[in-house]
């Protein structure tokens, strides 16, 4: 039986090849410019894929959070962990210390505060920390400026005992504002010069800089092409989506992650209503055009509204032979909130189900 | 310790006082009007919540999916469910009959196609199942368009073995977009009096309608004033959010769910970053005012932008002495969302963590 009939609606499919297709393409570059990818495990969760993550050869990967990072080391894919963001507080600094008895960890710092509890803690557990200063290129979220505030970071982290300072990241997500390929290609390389000059400064200060890391999917082949910038943690890149292949670069055929769902009602000619609403797409815009999402049979369909357990889809006159009971595939405008509502992903090679993969990090937010 | 200490975060937060006022305020509205309350279970998906619900007079419950159903009667709270949805495939119409077995079901109907399978199904498993016809009164989702086009299909299911027909519903969802009370009360009343007269030409047609169900916490007490509606499906108001709020007619006191979330980065005097993303929030819009949630403690700083496990708040003047570890509570736009992304909440009364509730139906998509 193939897989649409097969499976219960709403769900994930993951179509393999693509999956493969994707991992291999990322690896490929990568050791083409003779950097790491040191993958983010936040958009796919899954212990099997971390696993083909590794077997292309990256060696380490990047969690959002502890929790994603105790799923993944439980599942014992990888030897070393990469935090990507500022641990704070008493009950997280317990948990990193327990994380560290297990694998090598990193961690983010952006300020003196978390710095200090951090040293802290590892002085009193008889332990030594790798951190790494997070960098602020243009997203405006975290990070310090580039440059001087860098510097003065590295200074009080050289005095704080138990920490060990490894190198720099950065996010340089605002690459996802750019409208063209070309102008996405100029803000990546404005954000991987800033990082690069710092690691150059610090440096010149006689600070040792192993790891000057950028992040981000849409800016993989970018930023990285700025000498210097020594790996890379992308996440979507596993799966793409409806903001990733807006400008042009690849197209739905390389989005390996769907929402399998099903037609429900047909109120009017123009209306079909599926069981696939916020609960399952996630809410998050698209960049490109209107819609909560990307139909691969009906590419020219909208997904107008969606409420809780309802998608809207206003059809043009080609799509109306839609019935009550057909299913369709669906390309979410964002994959990684989408993977973070189900508890399963389903596989499918050659139109069958071949497996069923665990997101065992679904909903570590902590 | 107070649970701002006790507790790590993001998590979800539930004031006890409020959250059992908030039951009580609605039952108490519904025995005075005289109608039932079938509340929705999807915005808290909880046994607990659900027991609560019972107590305050509830006989029976509402489920948007199946899989919300078999959580809740796996917990034994109510015999008696309504799928305020359309049942649609193969694998689902087993589990329906499946829960036959066990509580006694009611599912909404939108047209023939869907209601000939349950019927199908009924006769060969000799079983009857009640149903209720879904009508459209202006949020133009799933349902049929009040008068004629319901009589048709009451006609038809007439004639459908196994199926046996006990009213009809709406969701006035659309109130939500009223801009004042007053224009919500109209809007609502519209739908209400739509629904009626749809009620009353099937009597008068010889059909027994025995339920006239309405939906929405917004329009809780303005469709229901409406005579003939005998009962309401609303599901938010157990927690309410800064959606149910911008109209006025409540304020951030009866909101009972709040996320406690800790400053993880102040990269500039008017930023400060917290460890609550699209991942614990949600991304579901504000129809009040700009911003990603309602921070309890500093209502003027608005949550400008967040990515999955950041939130960027822009901070007033008077909102600057926030330091990295000083931990706040918001309120999400929209809290079903906002639950369905935790496997638990923490109750919390006088100050203190009273109770652990896990949100059993949490992810039950299908």
């Amino acid at each position: 039986m193939g897989f649409r009939e097969a499976l219960d609606t709403p769900c994930l499919v993951v179509h393999e090849e693509i999956l493969e297709h994707n991992v291999n393409v990322m690896a490929h570059y990568a050791r083409s410019r003779g950097i790491n990818v040191r993958p983010h495990q936040k958009t796919h969760k899954t212990a099997e894929i971390a696993r083909m993550q590794r077997d292309a050869g990256a060696t380490s990967a990047t969690c959002a959070k502890l929790g994603e990072a105790e799923a993944l080391v439980g599942a014992g894919v990888f030897d070393e962990i990469l935090i990507a963001n500022q641990i704070v507080g008493e009950q997280k600094v317990k948990r990193l210390l327990a994380l560290m008895d297990r694998v090598h960890m990193i961690v983010a710092v952006d300020g003196p505060e978390a710095a200090q509890a951090l040293s802290d803690a590892c002085v009193a557990a008889g332990k030594t920390l790798d951190v790494i200063i997070e960098v602020n290129t243009g997203l405006n979220r975290a990070g310090l400026t580039p440059g001087e505030d860098v510097l003065t970071l590295a200074r009080l982290l050289h005095e704080m005992p138990g920490l060990r300072l490894r190198g720099i990241m950065t996010h340089e997500g605002h690459v996802a504002q750019a409208k063209t390929a070309d102008e996405l290609d100029a803000v990546a390389a404005k954000a991987g010069e800033a990082l690069v000059a710092t690691a150059n400064l610090l440096r010149a200060n006689g600070f040792e800089i192993d790891i000057v890391s950028a992040g981000s999917t849409p800016a993989a082949f970018s930023t990285t092409k700025v000498d210097g910038i020594t790996e890379m943690r992308p996440g979507t890149y596993v799966f793409n989506d409806n903001t990733a292949f807006r400008i042009g670069r690849i197209g739905p055929e390389r989005c390996a992650l769907r929402i399998l769902t099903t037609v429900i009602s047909r109120p009017s000619p123009d209306r079909a209503i599926v069981d696939a609403g916020s609960k399952t797409l996630a809410m998050d815009p698209s960049p490109s055009k209107p819609g909560h999402g990307y139909i691969v049979e009906y590419p020219t369909a909208t997904i107008v509204r969606i409420s809780e357990e309802h998608g809207v889809i206003e059809l043009p006159e080609e799509a109306r032979g839609l019935k009550v009971g057909d299913r369709i595939e669906i390309i979410p405008n964002h994959v990684c909130p989408t993977v973070n509502l189900q508890d399963e992903m389903f596989v499918v090679r050659d139109d069958e189900v071949v497996a069923c993969w665990d997101i065992i990090g679904r909903g570590k937010v902590r």
